[in-house]
């Protein structure tokens, strides 16, 4: 085994830093968060740090890095209060990517990345019509990350558009049948297969499989 | 495509519903939080909620939900302000499930699920040493999330153990090879495969796939 001390790891070149210590957490997700400022400019960005918050009320959060990117999507979240969280299939994934470029002010990721973005009435941000799921959320509170300067951004889900016939009778949704990806650093994709579902565990019984 | 409106995803079964909005995020991490209390009790627990904040300084963070599971990992945080996240593999995925099933106060999930603990000098929170990634972390700042009772819990990174030979010349840690699993809801497990690393991307150039 190698060991890093905090010291050794803050000593380490920036860009091998910030490759290493993104793929400690394991695999993350991969989302698009499209958004459009009062004047109706369009923003697209791949984050992959969406996270699930709770079900009952229905949460979604994602962090947000102090980025110029980021900054759209923030300062358009905090003008409309609404956002958009759609998911990213194999095929799309480079396109998605591409939106990490930084484009200039006025210029949209969506016609520069090849996306369409589609509207519900009486909710401002566009969704991703290539995405097999829409979520359209609304602003709920955020938590600024004094460590970093990063910020943990919470919205409410309003809206919810799937295609029909990717919900098991359980509500499992099945990402892998919609090609849904993966991805570890900033840059690396995986495709995920389908390995186990378990029982709920018991205190008394050995761990069980279900399919 | 199905559309569910706020109200409609409320009216949904509780199971159907909380399986249902624990796969929209996309696939997430799976990791083991190791803890002890200040008798020495130790106790581990299964999160799929680990997020990366940031590499410099090394921070990462996981939402922790209102539960009796849970509480044993934030009270331990609490009075110690150790833990340890470490990963798991394929060959773990049972066993790992098999943490979240809920041992009376006093009974050790490292002893019921077998796993194995290491200690490091100055450092009180147990390592896993099956876990490939073994993740030593100094409790940093907490946030409280008033919307669903949650809180997002950050560390700062002291100690990294890894095994050597698996970190590419560029940072990239491969968790392909290392045999770590990603999940979706809260019991299905799946084994990620490269799909492609991208270049960093241009406003002026097309998508670019390194490997």
């Amino acid at each position: 085994m190698i060991h890093f001390t905090t010291a050794e790891l803050l000593e380490l070149p920036r860009r091998y830093r910030a490759n290493l210590i993104n793929c400690l957490a394991g695999f993350k997700s991969v989302n698009l968060i499209g958004t459009q400022n009062e004047t109706g400019q369009t923003n697209l960005a791949i984050f992959n740090s969406v996270v699930h918050i709770g079900a009952n009320p229905p949460l979604m959060g994602f962090i947000l890095r102090p980025t110029t990117v980021a900054r759209h999507t923030y300062q358009n979240i905090q003008s409309t209060g609404h956002y958009t969280i759609n998911s990213v299939s194999k095929a799309m994934m480079a396109q998605a990517h591409q939106t990490s470029a930084k484009y200039e002010v006025g210029q949209s990721e969506f016609e520069h990345c090849g996306f369409s973005s589609k509207y519900l009435e009486g909710f401002s941000a566009p969704f991703v019509t290539e995405s097999a799921v829409q979520i359209g959320l609304q602003f709920e509170e955020e938590h600024y990350i004094k460590a970093n300067d990063t910020r943990l951004v919470i919205g409410r889900i309003q809206h919810l558009r799937l295609p029909s016939g990717h919900i098991a009778e359980s509500g499992h949704l099945d990402l892998e049948q919609l090609d849904s990806i993966a991805m570890t650093a900033l840059d690396t994709y995986f495709t995920p297969t389908f390995l186990a579902r378990m029982a709920y565990a018991q205190p008394d019984q050995p761990p069980q499989q279900i399919k």
